[in-house]
């Protein structure tokens, strides 16, 4: 398990580079009210994720972050913690929204690698499937998402 | 079908006013590169995301939105499309991203209602399945997702 505390690896990861069972971690981000009203106002405009005084009577009871800026913010978390060459990216998957967030409350991310498949056609390619889990300050899962993902083999740029 | 050119339902929806096949369609929205970029800046700063010039050497070879980008705009669709009394919560589902965005695309959401289900606990509250897929100027599937989603019963505010 990587961690915040521990020395991240700074080389770029290419498919042969990740493996089964492998499990990365997040920094730690905290999520304020601004921000979470902002987004909610451009993407999701719902009184409970943009008024506080409406969110109160609300099902939440307090104001809640629109699912969608959990998952970007988990997206930017992702990025920030596997260095993938190339860049990765998702095809989707299964996404849900187990508990609220909460103005306030600090998102970390705990990235699993389930499967990796390189491509049979494309000898520069592979994809894997990754469980992307995002917690609150609790521990409490607020996010589970389990995309597949292309990114790139090593073989793409040092060819024999 | 509800298409923009139609007269729009002003009253608000609750799950009794929702059935199985019933469908909605969104007013189209220009996604342009300016947003892709500063959205893509925040939350996946990847190049093919971020920059014009590294979007054409990668796998997308031009600038494409990142997936998150499209399912925010996606909610602001079925928000701006679909009013729900009191709001609309969901709890997650299959997503998909079967075609990037490009700069420049227009956006629009059909909405079909695949399943109502009125809470056995709470006779105020109920759920629905909808399967949201956007589509770019061309037709073409870009997002689809199918999430439970909770809303208000009728009775909730009218009780017998």
């Amino acid at each position: 398990m990587t961690s915040a505390a521990d020395p991240q690896p700074v080389r770029l990861l290419y498919l042969e580079d990740l493996s089964i069972g492998q499990r990365f971690r997040s920094p730690p981000r905290m999520i304020e009210a601004a921000e979470m009203m902002a987004f909610a106002r451009d993407f999701d405009p719902q009184p409970f994720h943009t008024d506080m005084d409406a969110a109160k009577e609300s099902f939440f009871g307090s104001l809640a972050a629109s699912g969608w800026h959990t998952a970007a913010i988990t997206m930017r978390l992702v990025i920030d913690t596997l260095p993938i060459a190339g860049g990765v990216i998702g095809a989707g998957g299964p996404l849900s929204w187990p508990k609220p967030v909460f103005a306030g409350d600090t998102l970390a991310v705990e990235i699993e690698v389930l499967e990796t498949t390189p491509s049979r056609s494309r000898p520069e390619r592979g994809s894997m499937v990754i469980r992307i889990l995002t917690r609150n300050q609790h521990g409490d899962v607020v996010q589970d998402f389990t995309p597949r993902v292309m990114l790139a083999r090593r073989a793409s740029v040092s060819p024999p």
